[in-house]
């Protein structure tokens, strides 16, 4: 179950209505899950932000790099250009090439896109090699296209899923996870919807119980470990009008909520957030010089940010307490987070809603 | 009284001997407090890398800009040369001119200095325009020369002094904190320390104690105001060895501390991150083209980034527990933290350690 | 007289009427020069985007720091927000502080910002210290508002005038220079100016005619000198309508322009360049949460590029061939460029077109 | 021919002995040509900055970009770690990811990998969709391993050649081209080696002579069109033992050397430079927390930032010397810079030496 239905409620804010990135009017999600024998735990996460040719019709876009430990592809078009041209891509660590030469399939694939020659695709990934036999790469083009094929928006599957079947967070089984808020009127009414790929470490919180410490498990507890390294990827989507400025300070808030679950962000954490909007158009064929567009003033961008920190939070503790324990390669096992012993803390200290 | 010594105990990172920026070693600072008639509530506070001629002795430093909405003097030399060559100073915003040419007078002033034509005075502020009329500009050029004179290690005063003398924090009175870690032998034995100037919000927590949510008083509550903006000055010592890049990591993970106390970095914020390390030191003349120096590796860098994360979130905390009510200019006033209310929700939340 | 009436002229598009930032509509510039005695050789440049309350209507703006071993003031905030909001003032490196103190008496003072409490002047520098004694901080506040106060459209004086007083570029006299091109329409029409405050070194090439190995007076000639440190500030203004983020791009291909002076950014020297647009204002008070704009699709921005990097060039130039000969502190005497035999070189090279 | 044998000599510093990137001791470079039928122009370039194994002895490394339209693979953690750790690849756009792709096959292959499980692939790329059926994407793994197996020292090959087969410069036939610079000893003695993969646009000059005017071939002649996009890969190595920070200003500089060309960094080009060092190790397994090494002092970088200049204007220029007219996919056809009379320009201008 995810947390806000047993009674934890993060934030100060309301959600979207199925709290997940899906609220966001448009937004997709398809995922395929790899997990085969002993050895592949792996898998693919795609988010498309419309339904569209979204080559011909961008999104503005950002990334912001928490800690740049990782292979994400496609950074550098999308900070210079402010657009995102592709779907977004998540899987393991050596699969960001094929994950990527997929997407540029996709795209020179689209009907009117025939007389493309460049495609700047968009790529994630955490490392699942402690489940995953992820030397032998066992994601193949054709998963990828899967994924893409078959997003929708509606509920998103959380835990053990797509890009998050192999990956471990705070000690514990990772996953996906997903939330979302929505900005009452007052406060412009939009909404943010975050997605995470959960596979860090530090010393786990949820909703502020020290429920690493109770547990007895948490980063550099005995010794110097790689414990917490590992890597968070994270994807808010928004339909408030923002443009790829503010669009890279809303990703920076993600970190802010990354931080709430004690996420310490590792020397080896690949941290990257990957932030759009779905207001805005950016035509690939622009027969005028110039554009108008309408866009939210700075002032205004503060309850977004507070949203996209609760979100993210909520996503993170979504993707731990949906996913479930599991074994992997080289008879690697990792366990759930105890989910009994979770309520009973968040009782205990006071945290459980009803 | 300190959030530790009334039983609030954040993180799992041992304190170093006084909690304080100035367990690094040689770490000095000096404060001045304007407090005067209604309108003055304003000072400055100095934090000193090293007792020798900054200077002709350089430390390795970065600075991290969590949000850029502030006036924060020196950032382009710093992040260029990889370090700092004057104290840092802190005041209110529109004392940053002022401030900066202190620093020239001090440096230009001292011994060995004669012949010195380029100073990078850096200076860091928050607006303290809501208690204190900063239109006036109170800050002299002398207040910042007896702040450096004055600068001592040993403990350092908290709450409404220096800097800190006219902040606002989370609507309650800020100030300036400091708190600080030493890492066991294992994990290097180093020690970090941080010391803020809180003047921001956001939704406050305590330890993970939703404080903010229970008193009443959070961002965004009613409707859209500004009461969130303001900004966190943030200074991070350490003696572990680290170049300049590694503090600008380190430096970052420091806004991670800043989101555990509820802090959004709103759209108004200056949220900005000084890092140096007094383990190396940087000649200003060097007649060999090259230096021989010992650094950290990357891979020793995380239990750094936890204890820093901690140490913020602590200093924070203790800016609050420290500051007493204010009143200022045109009638404003600010309460303090009720911190017998914030006694008993940590109690019922099961915070309080004894 | 500037290079393209001596028949020297540079790149392959049109200039505007004045070949100055003052072609861009609105634009205007003040300078104070301070000349006395035999040490003060120093002064002032103000740069006004235009003739309202820049505070209330701010326009668009980014920096790019080429080499940031500098003192610019401004930075951050004009980068977070992507709009600036005083004047640019140019100035000595040690007189930066008092300099943005001025700018901030200017905004306060003004109708309508009686109740601002929070100014960010933008300053910049270039240190003089060779001519001018530069440790005695002869630029006071007067001496800014005078500049401001006396700011015009029209043409711009050049060489020893202003922040240029006892500038060093390439071992010759500089100073300040400035240049523009209007792009035909078919390219948009748009006009792009620059100003420079020229105080650096490199092999100094005047439209690719090598005059600084020629002259027999370059970087590194007979050993490692300082004599290519210094700094060079580049402002560039424009009238088409650029978003802060196409603007920092627009900043960074001026560095392209100094490269064709033969400029090599040394380790320090502080090349800052500031990008605004006149086209769009960006209010201070925002009523609406969102606004309507237009702005200049990406596809559109590469011959505003070609066009900064020749007005860049010339601006250099201009700076160089306006200079005069002149003496300063410590007895210090600086040549201005031999005229006479750059014109010879630029005959000889073919360069010269009547 | 390449310039300076036919008498073109650009620059005031000398060359090292085969003015080549492999002048720095230890690189090596491989290469494969792919040209087959009409619609086969594409290749690989791989450049290895020493014959260990570099993912167990990486280099300090950094990575510029001068305009991020591309898609160059590894960006992040080149510049979270300061390191590279897979030799560098250049290829076509649409092959960065089966480019990326081998060189995880090579790094897990090799010996004392076996326990790898993240590799961070460098791949850089420009656009040779011209005279290249790049969709069909030719390029295959097998390429791209051969191209490594094979890299050797000494001298390079230029013009039409691995990733160099199908590019387009300033429009006429670019390509790999390289030069390096040697360091009089007093200025250090170092050497600092560059090659490009030139497929760019703007307004040719050689050496200073307004190439491109004089051909009547240049940048927005007729109209706004998008013959000044394409990209420009450059790599710059040196053995001075520079530190990431320094190498990131030294990739700077390598961009004002394409400035000298008449290179504009068009919106459409994607500028990306990528530095390392040979002089310093940094070893995958560091059982030790501190590492000792000796860097340069900053100082002291500046001839190093001259020599990078220069010889990236000769290595562009030498693309552009030693490439043939080709024609490619669709029955395009691109001639080559006409020798003869850039050799009777270089003439009339004065700049040929013998």
């Amino acid at each position: 179950q995810r947390a806000r239905e047993l009674g934890i409620k993060m934030g100060v804010l309301p959600t979207g209505a199925l709290n997940a990135i899906t609220d966001v009017e448009g937004v997709k999600v398809g995922q395929i899950t790899l997990l085969e024998g002993e050895n592949v735990r792996t898998g693919v996460t795609a988010i498309l932000p419309h339904s569209g040719n979204i080559f011909q019709q961008k999104v503005p876009a950002a990334i912001y790099i928490g800690n740049g430990f990782g292979k994400l592809a496609g950074y550098s078009q999308v900070e210079e250009l402010g657009s995102l041209e592709t779907p977004i891509v998540l899987t393991n660590t050596l699969s960001v090439p094929v994950a990527s030469d997929a997407l540029i399939d996709w795209t020179l694939g689209q009907a009117g896109n025939e007389n493309v020659r460049s495609v700047n695709p968009v790529v994630g990934e955490t490392n699942d090699g402690y489940l995953n036999d992820i030397r032998s790469r066992y994601v193949k083009k054709e998963h990828v296209l899967n994924a893409l094929a078959q997003a929708v928006g509606g509920a998103v599957q959380e835990g053990n899923v797509g890009a998050g079947t192999g990956t471990v967070s705070f000690g514990w089984k990772g996953g996906i996870g997903t939330s979302s808020r929505k900005l009452p009127q007052k406060l412009g009414g939009y909404t943010i919807g975050v997605l995470v790929q959960t596979n860090f470490g530090g010393v786990l919180k949820i909703d502020g119980v020290p429920v690493g410490e109770e547990l007895g498990q948490y980063a550099f507890k005995e010794a110097l470990d790689k414990s917490s390294d590992g890597s968070c990827m994270m994807v808010v989507a928004t339909d408030a009008p923002l443009d790829a400025r503010n669009l890279k300070r809303l990703a920076k808030r993600v970190l802010l909520g990354l931080a709430q679950t004690g996420g310490i962000a590792a020397n080896g954490s690949g941290d990257y957030v990957i932030a759009f909007s779905t207001a805005n158009r950016i035509l690939h064929e622009t027969p005028q010089a110039t554009y108008g567009a309408t866009y939210l003033h700075n002032d205004y961008t503060s309850p977004l940010f507070m949203a996209a920190i609760e979100a993210t939070e909520e996503a993170i503790v979504n993707s731990l307490m949906m996913a479930k324990t599991s074994s992997g390669t080289q008879g690697h096992k990792i366990e759930e987070l105890p989910k009994d012993k979770v309520l009973e803390l968040m009782e205990r200290y006071g945290r459980l809603k009803k």
